[in-house]
């Protein structure tokens, strides 16, 4: 029994501290990318040494794949796509990346640093052609339009849903989105309204277009 | 004579310097992000003293803020809105974006570093407001409908132009952008047809959505 419970807690501790530090380079990686990241502090604040994330995560690249491992496919597995509710699905990627700021950049600056790993990659792609498979079965029951091709629907929903986001000037913007309240009352820039009102523009706007 | 040539000959010299250094510095923070960017990198790259870096312009983060107060506006100079042909103008914006990778990179990493000078933020301010100017000078014209804000229209219209580039999977999208061909015969991923017929779903939706 002694030995037993000696070699499992070590076990059990290496699993959590892993876990620790994951939670805290989601942290670092969302506020400050991988260039600005800095394995000190997110050894720190993980309580951890660092010596444990080269040995767990190879270097600081292979601790951002291993985060990205992590979040890719969380969007789709929050928001599944409902292909004879697309309107519907709109909203609810609209509620999604404003209460996960943290995913949205992320996968911001993945993109710009080109750091994609094969795990985050494949899911990502997979992910991908589910969707497009979805509208096209929902087109072929005549829910939405043929007018177009499944990629190109797909193309505006999530270029509404997501896009107003990046084009809207930082600046102007609601700055403060609070995932808990998860309402959202803060006003957008010039006269588009609260965020309640924008989000109702782009679910009518979907539905507008797709069907 | 001589003393006039030779006051003026350093002045001439530190205005190519200076210009030797911005170009530098539009690349090197396009391609890596402010804590991503080498202040040796650019110095070397502009064949200049690391040291002039500090003095033109204090540190790295006002050499940024150089960079962004040059590129600030281009986008709308280069694409001035006109209100009377809003679809016209998505196609116009789509193009630019596609044909200035390292503009739309730049403003992604002052998002995501959250660095805006006070000369950028102003000139983006002003800018969004003649935008939405337009937008509602056209609305009271009869162009476009009334049914939405300027600002809404303006978010949809921007999100519809721009919003593809960061919601398509980066690994599955057209990977070369060439400006100078201005033909665009990469094929999109999925079934989304070549970038020539996503511009034309693009504007087709500006149209249905505003008019």
């Amino acid at each position: 029994m002694d030995s037993d419970l000696s070699a499992a807690k070590p076990r059990r501790d290496s699993a959590a501290t892993r876990g620790r530090l994951l939670v805290a380079a989601t942290d670092e990686f969302a506020a400050r990318g991988i260039a600005g990241a800095r394995v000190d502090r997110i050894a720190s604040a993980a309580r951890a040494n660092k010596r444990l994330i080269y040995d767990y995560f190879t270097d600081k690249d292979g601790l951002f794949d291993a985060v990205m491992d992590a979040i890719t496919g969380q969007v789709t597995d929050a928001v599944p796509i409902d292909a004879t509710d697309l309107p519907g699905y709109s909203g609810r990627l609209f509620d999604y990346i404003l209460d996960h700021p943290k995913v949205q950049r992320l996968v911001a600056w993945a993109r710009l640093e080109g750091r994609h790993g094969p795990t985050a990659r494949g899911k990502s792609t997979q992910y991908y052609r589910l969707r497009l498979a979805a509208i096209e079965a929902a087109q072929q029951d005549g829910h939405i339009t043929t007018r177009l091709t499944p990629a190109q629907n797909l193309m505006l929903i999530e270029s509404l849903s997501v896009g107003w986001l990046e084009t809207t000037p930082v600046f102007l913007a609601a700055s403060d989105h609070d995932a808990a309240e998860h309402h959202h009352p803060q006003p957008l820039p010039g006269n588009a309204g609260s965020l309640n009102q924008a989000r109702a523009v782009i679910i009518d706007s979907v539905r507008r277009l797709i069907t």
